[in-house]
């Protein structure tokens, strides 16, 4: 589907919901797997909750804040080919909505929590929409993320 | 504190509260490292969470359904030495009460979440609390059970 070797970003804000983290590893572990550099940017409590579940540094490498990953997107000091936004809430849409104002990469929504549906129709931006109602078993959401990614068995 | 090589229990109920999984990774990483055999018991949503989070299986290594492992204690047929509850909710008080009557292990109850204080006044029986009012930043109680168990720097 994609060149290996490219650059993903995956961008997450505040982790209200417990399978923001471990789809977060697991996009990092696949994604890698496939060659791609990752790059992570968050919250501080979204990154805090990586890093404590990875101490090891087997799956998460480059990490950034999220506010300072906008910013520098906005400055053109960094570029990246594909980008995993988390939306739990209307925030996660603002982040994606912004991330597709001031990038051409492709933009893959995350869509996820109890208000999954809701917020995939305010999604109104040019994206991919992997959508489903996980809040504590991520089994649906990474079913959805497989296929779409074609990582499916 | 305690020889080395065995076995520790960790204990899950219903992951509510993002932290859950983070830190059940960090304490399945740093006693491993310290000699100890791991086995995780939760609930399917709880142990999947984990999975996915850990899916080069770096971490994690038994896993067992929660009832399953607290039926198999009250048979005899196994035996731990420590035993971490992770306690967000009264289920989880609940859940510890009771391996505390079936086991003479060392319990931990890991109380964190929004009403970390409550549930920590609900915990009556013998076992070393650790109480952090932590939701989505893992660093409180990660910090507490680094000086509990030292392991603080």
């Amino acid at each position: 589907m994609f060149e290996r070797g490219g650059k993903a970003l995956l961008l997450m804000g505040c982790p209200e919901v417990p399978v923001q983290t471990s789809i977060a590893l697991y996009l990092c572990s696949r994604l890698r797997r496939d060659g791609w550099e990752v790059l992570v940017a968050g919250t501080g409590a979204a990154l805090k909750l990586l890093e404590v579940a990875d101490p090891e540094r087997h799956y998460l490498s480059e990490t950034m804040n999220l506010d300072d990953c906008i910013a520098k997107t906005v400055e053109g000091e960094m570029t990246f080919d594909i980008c995993f936004v988390f939306m739990h809430s209307d925030a996660g849409v603002t982040y994606g909505a912004t991330i597709r104002s001031i990038s051409s990469a492709r933009i893959y929504a995350l869509i996820y929590g109890r208000g999954a549906e809701e917020i995939a129709e305010m999604v109104d931006f040019d994206c991919e929409r992997i959508a489903a109602k996980a809040v504590h078993n991520p089994a649906p959401l990474k079913a959805k993320i497989d296929k779409v990614m074609g990582w499916a068995a």
